[in-house]
């Protein structure tokens, strides 16, 4: 397992779907930071299961304590370690799943690589794991929006085949994302993600979608080329999301199809600073922050856990059918939201305080 | 600068277009692996620049020295030191960029962050870079071969809006790859795209594409969650390469419009172990290789230096055109093939190292 | 800060004296490893506050709780979360000290490095702090038993000038060791130290002294030249424990004063396998453990928190008197004990699991 | 192998005693510092071999090559690769001990960790290895120096049984330390020390001695507790070096035998900041700099390759006798004395850039 994320600024996590509980250790916090369990629930609350018609069932509070590195309020410089029980433990809706890995689930690998796996519901390739993410980027982004005013914002910008109108980029706020269920701005496209969700849960099936993201007032100069580019980073941090399939930054795979001609970012005086008129780059060139917003967008599959039943095998190889039993997310891109904003938190931060070495 | 790759098999590259050399230390080797020259020279020939028609006139011999690590053709387990010497240097061609920050180019964002910059041709975000890579990637080959058989083959899969037919996962080899100067499998998509590249590089202009990649006999069990998953690796290597916008592995972002009844890989008996029927997750489940191909495919855009005039700004702001000096890629996904496959086997071998410590 | 230790089996601490509670969390312990809380707690009691008439006052029950990473008793490798909440608090003690650093405490430097501290007790520089690594060392421990029936066991060598014989190093045990309060083996030495300590108490002063260490059974081949050899790792790990001064192995500073003639150990057959006569290395040559018991010393200087009248400044450097309140130890060997026992296991356990990339 | 050595400014040495060369890549180092060969090779020449009649015969130029991460004489913040090629080189001395494993040097525990080892003269055991830190250390010197005037002064302290008188901390400078071959500035012991060096090599046997250093100038606040404290990377790093058996700072050793109210150094007001009255913590306190000069003391142990004939037993367990031919040094502190000052360099530059990211 590898656990930590980050050179200077650090997060451990910990915790299992279905163990005490979950949570993360922050080191190389910068001290001296305002930070109470407020800070951090917020952005908790929004990852939180059983929030509404489109997710799982599954009901957790989600409450986190600030168990060190804090005192009167303010960061020591300290680890942070923070907490979050379990609490609706059904172990029992798992007891199927035994003998029989779900298919494109991480029974199999986790079995074969461990030789043991948690016994129930997924254990740490659960989305339970993530909590620890979200405690860690809360923190970051504090940082950052201390710092420099970094806004980061996420939305869904496709659930299956149904595609959204990109939002101003340079406008668009959490509240906007957050006025529908589905977290997608363009609500004519939120509603009918929102039917189709409802409608692919009856049928007890799952959908696929996808997560964008923009991140504005990142200062110039993050990235750590070659090997810790800006965009290497993220897609590093974005694709250890459980369910993600996809990275792209900036024009992305559809600006593999233009000329170089037409995809440069000409560069043009913005104040003080130079800035570029188009923004194919994503706000990234040759590794390195440009000052121009970073965008990117996670691709996210259907959830491999679905009530249908499936034709498979049993671990000994022995054909079966599988019905699983459980609460489960038919599309989980609307709760990946804060969790894409966590993690591209955590890369800005420590990204930000390795430039501050020179 | 992040010049490190891997935690157990680790790769530190150096050196920049115009100094005495490239290179890169590989720390971590097995001992008692068969080491020359020879194994390292094959895929640097690939990377060469002025190949063909479709790449760079920039000639350079590229012929790898070993400085250490081995003995009578054997790695002593100590760091292998690795030196290609600069040779076809031409820094004239790069004057006139002294004042005029290439768009798309890093120039820009290494003078912001670094406070200066090599005088030409990209110094360290230039392709010559990459060289490092593929000396340690052979030397990865090599041992995920030897233990395991390991195959790993990339092609080209588009270029600008020319997409190739998919080749047989299964069977496909780098002879049939290397059978036109483009690099992909697909004759009549090769022919297409070699004429556009042509036309394109008289135009002064420059293509983007696509670069695919599987990787067989991969055993089950590699990849290390939660934040060094098999596939957030790769797509950290992936994105490190110069020009690179994306990554999806499996169905990627394809996969995002099925649902999880179809997108779901059924499990079935495959001789000793359980194989899948389907292989939408690119041969990685929860992070972790399940035996199965792994195949993912890579975003490059357009090579941001073209011959063509552009309007921007120097330094200060100054609106200027910039006609780009030179001697420059037109398309670089075919030199791209062999550095795609080097990333993944620095991946693969350090995971490989990674779970033999259980 | 930097909290974690370890490349593949890593421990990160977290907690100060006065928060909430201290821990750690393990990642990359195999799985499979029978775990419980009993197996940590024996290590954890060994440790504590108010074990005797020679250590500190303040009373801690020290109860470790599992939050992560095991079910039905067996570690999944997963991240283990270790949890010991603070008790006996009183942050009274420390009121007077606010604007007064301990000389040759962590207060200042503390205050200088993070721009604040804990209000009390130390924080982080606190003893307390010790727990997290307790935990991570006694999992380790198992992991070595099992493997290798590695026996790790540390006694007090010294307390000020009172020096005690060495115990016979092939056959010592930690039962020995606890049969008196100093953990002295040598029971003539021990009862003269206790005395010692008792009346230096009275007199509201502190006293030093060594500790030392013997690991059997260390199978030939760990430690990873040449920034991690193994007296290296050692090395870093003993001086990381709070108030020591001073590491040697085998001959140590003694040594230095021996020709290679004398100082140099002839092989010898043992069995099946090469041995030394004699062991001046301490067990480890060129770095690398040789299957000789490997035996090192720790200087441990007297505790910086007296009773006593002391001159010094304010954090303003206006001059003053300080006689520090609060329950401290007068001498913190004993209660070293199990703490250099702790960080030999992660040294060795990490070395053990990167011998097995091999 | 782990080859590389620090977090933010990291250097990954390279070589054996009988390859190409030998060297070391320095990535992370701050870009615009002005540096040249000719910083690096002055303390190149004091570690040569060959340089006086207390050092062995064999003779190297050591000429460095800076290879890459320069430009125009000033750093570009990329990687710098530096290469020192072997030029006098006698394999044959070795091949007497190509089947006896010389008593307490590495060719019995490389052989048996790596299953392989460069057949002659210790391979990476070499303190030929030395060169790549001496590379690196004179570059975080010159940071350390332009930043903050840090000194950094080793000499060596006692050879056998001779101590000298310690100098003044707060003035000794390496000009008078080179006074003499055997780089103790205290020209009576120097004197007893040659001779007594001289006559240990007729004796064709081998000489223990410690090196002392103390670096003035260090700013607060340098360490990162808990693992990464000062003292903690500077006995990892001393501890690295071959041969060295000891690390004590401050008081060390001999403090252990003092009362608290004896070894504690009281604050006292020394220009705008405080100072210490005494410094027996050797100017580290809970593991953080405190502005008072750093200073600790290593032990080196007598070379282990001696011409005398030995008792032992070769591979196999047969027994034999060696007598060592080659070149070899009688007593290597002379020698270590810039390799001390180029790793205490490399853990306080890499200290000095972490406490740059709060």
């Amino acid at each position: 397992m590898s656990s930590t994320f980050g050179n200077i600024f650090r997060v451990t996590t910990f915790g299992e779907s279905h163990c005490k509980g979950v949570g993360a250790v922050v080191d190389g916090c910068p001290p001296g930071l305002e930070l109470s369990e407020a800070d951090i629930q917020a952005q908790l609350d929004r990852r939180r299961p059983g929030q509404s018609a489109v997710s799982t069932e599954r009901k957790e509070k989600d409450q986190v304590v600030i168990q060190s590195g804090t005192e009167n309020g303010k960061t020591l410089g300290t680890p942070i370690s923070l907490f979050v029980p379990n609490e609706d433990q059904r172990p029992g809706d798992y007891s199927e799943m035994a003998n029989i890995p779900r298919p494109s689930h991480a029974d199999y690998t986790y079995q074969m690589k461990y030789g043991i796996r948690s016994s129930s519901g997924g254990g740490r390739s659960s989305a339970r794991e993530t909590i620890g993410r979200v405690c860690g980027g809360a923190i970051a982004e504090k940082i950052l929006r201390e710092a420099f005013n970094v806004e980061i914002v996420s939305w869904v910008s496709s659930v299956s085949h149904i595609d959204s109108r990109q939002p101003d980029l340079l406008s668009l706020n959490r509240r906007e994302v957050d006025r529908n269920i589905i977290r997608c701005p363009d609500q004519a496209s939120a509603d009918r993600m929102i039917e189709l969700i409802k409608k692919t849960k009856e049928e007890k099936d799952s959908l696929g979608g996808t997560v964008s993201c923009v991140c504005r007032n990142v200062p110039v100069g993050l990235g750590e080329p070659i090997f810790q580019k800006l965009e290497a980073l993220l897609a590093q941090a974005m694709l250890s999301i459980p369910a993600s399939k996809g990275f792209e930054i900036g024009s992305g795979f559809e600006g593999t199809r233009m000329k170089g001609s037409e995809h440069n970012d000409p560069f043009i005086k913005k104040g003080e600073r130079l800035g570029t008129k188009t923004n194919n780059s994503g706000g990234v060139q040759g590794g390195i922050s440009n000052g121009e917003p970073v965008f990117f967008k996670v691709a996210f599959k259907p959830p491999a856990t679905i009530g249908q039943q499936q034709q498979t095998t049993d671990f000994e190889g022995n054909e079966t059918t599988l019905e699983a039993k459980g609460r489960h997310d038919p599309c989980i891109v609307a709760r990946a939201v804060p969790i894409v904003e966590s993690m591209a938190a955590l890369v800005l931060a420590d990204c930000l305080m390795r430039q501050r070495t020179r």
